[in-house]
């Protein structure tokens, strides 16, 4: 299968290698689109995308430059010129996913993305596949390497926050701009397709509520310690009576869950389903192996001619609802609290007055974090699971 | 596709509700193979299977029965009339691995077994996947939700063996005669089937070294309680520079290992793999509804002309290898020990004396407990994680 690669950062050169490595697979690629002057892959490096999508040897485009744009340009052209589409982005994909859903179907293309959800997890492809025979009930887990790094660190180090992103910038686990990582808009987009998997519906990305770890500091996991519990950052989707409830938001989990045990930049997803129960997948969420894994897994498929993918539906968007789900939280800030909100105080820190929560719905609490983070300067909020 | 039963017991029954609660799938139950009269499927039930072999229309047979024979027979002799097999039989798999893949493949008809290890928990599919595009290192966990249930209901209620496992009968989660279960022939096959998907090369399942759980003793559990360890039966595989070492027995865990924290009849099992790291899957490894729904997810892709099994090679058999695999052992036995064994006296318990060993090769242990049990009347050993 001839193939253009879009790209040829970290993930791109690992798939370039992984294909070299295995031509039994029978993917070749034949072409790619590449900014740089780089020697070892001149004969087949353009600058010039229409080369790629006018060329009708090329039957599959794998897109990993990231971003949204000119990556979403380049998909949907070609798509549009009935090329198959292997994509490890979820910002693209969350954004314009029924177009491009619509897209590729019109086009008879095959569009895979197993690489945009839990890097090299099979998450998107098993959850897919279960929600053929079995009903999702919920799903969700730590969908995001970067910031479980940072908070892995914090707790075995006791370093601050802002110390300890440095330090993963470092590493390159974290990027120059960690805004999507941090605030939580990765974990959202990636839930959002998971929703798509698991309840045949979109959920709108902006209309997820999303509280992440920018605020997080010292005293705060120092107290999590104290308490016996261990931060994540996790993103949820659950029906309730009243629709499909979705959130990103940091969660206090005992020891002995196994949300607790994953460290560094591990993830872990799970879904329940009324009839399978709870099944959980454990692995690497990122890095050039995994990612490029995923990758190939899903070049093969399409050579092959079917992908999980090809069951993704997409039966219009939904608005979630983040306010039938409910939980007690631990919330530290400097702003002054409603009166009845705090149900156990655990005393100050330098950032404001730490306490536990009567349960709060999800919206409400995500809510009076903007309110304290307006007026208080700092607040830090996290679900107990 | 028109599909035949055989066998209506939890897991067929279970089967022929899903065919008929998702008519989309377009999987028909129309032939049963039954030995009783049963008013609600008369007019599709048959006592003889030559009806169902003969029968054109018939395009796949699942074969839920259970044993050896008449399983096999029946499974070759679909197979030879070109029909698809889809089959939870891991005992019936694991002896005559080799016989019914090259049937299948002369009579190109797909033979799929998805819930043959690891119930509900899609192992073998996502093994078979990972291995088309990555080395893997080793495989393994808890596979059977029999004895993890005895494990974990003598942890918790500090019963003896004896009484939990009439425990375990009583409530349907071990069998009359709960041998495979025990001594770890069940774990045995199952290691087996996935050593064939993770190396392409099926370990001779009977030449695998197991240990089982059935001389466990409430004073054993006790002391890994004060150990702070937790008894799991794992079946393991692993390379080695002298070939795969593969076997079956209890090991102790640390709480905070994943195994520990598996409870009932849950599973857990991982492989790890050069390129993308290691992968856990987590689940209920048995029942109706799990069984079922990885039946049903076969007849599906089966349907639709692919499954993950078509990817099995097995390229011959293998004899595992344990003795280049080592690791220290707790090990109670009334029998004497060969001097300078034991490294960490752990005391007198009725049923003889426990220590920690210095590391053993697999088989030198195996070996040493069959000598205590052939000259002491009772030993326990479990490896340590």
């Amino acid at each position: 299968m001839k193939t253009a690669l879009l790209g040829y950062g970290v993930v791109g050169s690992g798939v370039h290698t992984l294909t070299k490595a295995q031509p039994e697979h029978g993917v070749t690629i034949a072409r790619m689109l590449v900014r740089r002057d780089i020697e070892a892959i001149r004969a087949i490096a353009t600058r010039d995308f229409n080369e790629i999508v006018s060329d009708p040897s090329i039957e599959t485009v794998v897109e990993v430059m990231g971003g949204e744009e000119p990556a979403l340009s380049y998909v949907k052209a070609a798509l549009r010129a009935k090329k198959n589409v292997v994509t490890a982005n979820k910002l693209m994909l969350s954004l314009h996913y029924a177009e491009l859903i619509s897209l590729a179907r019109e086009n008879g293309a095959h569009l895979a993305f197993s690489a945009a959800v839990g890097g090299g997890i099979p998450w998107l492809t098993n959850l897919l596949r279960v929600a053929r025979v079995d009903s999702v009930e919920s799903l969700g887990g730590i969908m995001n390497g970067t910031t479980n790094f940072i908070l892995t660190a914090m707790q075995q180090g006791g370093a601050d926050f802002a110390e300890t992103l440095a330090e993963a910038q470092r590493l390159g686990y974290a990027e120059a701009d960690p805004t999507a990582d941090i605030d939580g808009l990765d974990v959202r987009a990636k839930l959002a397709l998971s929703c798509d998997a698991a309840f045949s519906q979109m959920a709108d990305a902006a209309a997820v509520p999303a509280l992440g770890i920018r605020h997080i500091t010292a005293a705060d996991v120092a107290l999590f310690r104290q308490l016996g519990l261990t931060c994540r950052l996790i993103g949820k989707a659950e029906r309730t009576e009243a629709g499909v409830a979705a959130y990103v938001e940091p969660t206090l989990f005992a020891a002995d869950a196994p949300e607790a045990g994953v460290n560094g930049t591990g993830n872990v997803i799970s879904f329940r389903c009324t009839g399978l129960g709870a099944q959980s997948f454990f692995g690497l969420g990122a890095g050039q192996s995994p990612t490029a894994s995923a990758v190939m897994q899903d070049l093969i498929d399409t050579s092959a001619g079917t992908t999980a993918f090809d069951l993704a539906r997409c039966n219009g968007a939904f608005i979630p609802d983040a306010s039938s789900a409910r939980h007690a939280y631990y919330l530290r800030t400097a702003a002054a609290l409603p009166v009845g909100l705090a149900v156990r105080p655990l005393g100050k820190t330098p950032a404001g007055n730490a306490c536990i929560t009567k349960p709060l719905p999800v919206s409400a609490l995500h809510a009076l974090v903007q309110d304290c983070l307006a007026v208080g300067g700092s607040a830090f909020a996290a679900g107990l699971a």
